[in-house]
């Protein structure tokens, strides 16, 4: 079975882990989020692309899920000694060399995916990395108050997303083009996974880039709900949902993806009370523990996403 | 007095750190040479700047002489693990550091004079240092057996200049311009010193700008021998020395700069039987110990350049 994921950071990464147990003879195609990216200290530094590789390569920091396991930090103690900005976005030692590896062949003319390609030759994920655009996307954060627009990551990382947010806006999405091989790995998938990343700014992201979200509406489409009982497993989603006026709840978010994209949708025990409406709605509802506890209950997860696509296809 | 040095690396570096002993209130401007700078992972160099402002900082790795005291590698162990080229050149990760300011404020456009001054902001050597030029020259050597053109830093570092030299060519020097206030302190000098650095790839390099040769041709100039008893002190200037043809002796270093250019020149003891055909030349010699053994011994061998200035202005 061909498998195609829309991949955020370390909920999609995780998922992914479990897929991964759940269909090991699968051929799985990750397409990662990239309007995550920003260029730090001169070096560009792709979080979500790296939290799947890292965490499917093994080498993430488990307890944070993101970075890398045994991490040093002289690099930045020394930016900092030289005052160099920002001081709000940790990049360990072990975690530049690959911001350095992936800028240099950027610089040197590579597009991303196969400076990607190149990084996961290293890592050996199991699954094909591609990133959404080999065309830089970077969302932005247009901040209620100040009227100002700031960069995702300093929203999400330096104002740990407590600001109020007019909007969010993928900069540089609508004149951007799929990678190469995203649209492929689309149109050939036997099922499109949505794994319990951010609607908004990660999967929400990917589906901005022209020609993605119709080519994903084709295919039978199963997502796992990144909300559980009103509020995220993980990082702010609800922020990122009242920007864009959607309920923080397993179901708003599955009626904000809409009937027309999604075809199954997978909630968690305590949110199964939604599943009537939706259904009606042409989303079929499955009810289960979501909480990713570990490998058994993530690839349980993902069995039960294979499983309800499946049925859909 | 305005004391102006042209310098390469490590023994330029500690000959400073005597200067400024020997002349504490007065105005020490260094013209660094860049020749030797290399792009290393889309990360530029310059090991010589980097010398004299970690040594005379305090932030140098005084065994070697060069790199950061305390240092650790994590990043360059990431990058083999990636693969990334080439091996053969060490950098720390506190280097590192350094290197990715100078890339992030070159790359956003500005000249590696003030980039310079930027990283000397945090370092505080005591001393105005001054790139020889913002212009990129990259000293190459055209190996004598394979016809083939390597940077210096690979036939220095990789092949421990064992391989013989056919030519070395500092490349970009016939274009390049000296960098903004470098011809102004050589103009406003009372006295121009060439400490012990490599006659060839290092205070050849500067003078090969130019305009600087000239500049400093008009001045009262005093060099301090690099080769002591027919051997260099420290590096490998005698295969440099034989590229070009010139003896490894400190007469044949002193001829090679020519009477035109070099008004006096330290000698150390055991080389005093040159000073009477040199003087005869036009270039007043004086001998005494010039093994930079301690800060004391190195102070006094630039006393007594300072001493032979003043005798010669």
């Amino acid at each position: 079975m061909h498998i195609t994921v829309l991949a955020g950071g370390v909920g999609a990464a995780r998922f992914l882990r479990g897929l991964k147990a759940a269909a090991p003879g699968d051929e799985i195609t990750v397409i990662g989020n990239t309007g995550d990216d920003i260029t730090l200290f001169g070096l560009r530094v792709c979080p979500d692309l790296d939290t799947v590789m890292y965490t499917l390569g093994g080498g993430i920091n488990e307890d944070q899920g993101w970075g890398r396991a045994d991490e040093t930090f002289t690099v930045r103690t020394e930016l900092a000694a030289y005052g160099a900005a920002p001081d709000w976005f940790t990049l360990g030692d072990r975690d530049f060399a690959t911001h350095i590896v992936r800028s240099q062949l950027l610089g040197a003319g590579q597009p991303l995916s196969a400076v990607t390609e190149v990084l996961c030759h290293r890592w050996q994920p199991g699954v094909r990395l591609l990133p959404m655009s080999d065309d830089a996307v970077e969302t932005h954060v247009v901040l209620s108050s100040e009227q100002t627009v700031v960069h995702f990551q300093e929203w999400w990382v330096r104002m740990h997303a407590q600001t109020p947010a007019a909007r969010i806006i993928a900069m540089g999405a609508d004149t951007a083009r799929p990678a190469p091989g995203v649209l492929e790995a689309i149109g050939d998938a036997d099922v499109v996974l949505f794994p319990p990343s951010n609607p908004v700014v990660s999967i929400g992201t990917i589906l901005s880039v022209p020609g993605i979200r119709q080519a994903v509406a084709e295919k039978t489409v199963v997502g796992v709900s990144p909300i559980i009982g009103g509020a995220p497993v993980r990082g702010m989603a609800d922020a990122c949902l009242a920007t864009i006026g959607v309920q923080t709840s397993a179901a708003a978010v599955a009626s904000h993806y809409g009937a027309d994209l999604l075809d199954g949708w997978l909630v968690d025990d305590q949110d199964k009370d939604s599943a009537e409406e939706l259904t009606r709605s042409g989303i079929a509802v499955r009810a289960m523990p979501l909480l990713m506890r570990d490998l058994p209950a993530t690839s349980a997860i993902a069995s039960a996403a294979l499983d309800l696509a499946r049925e859909l296809a």
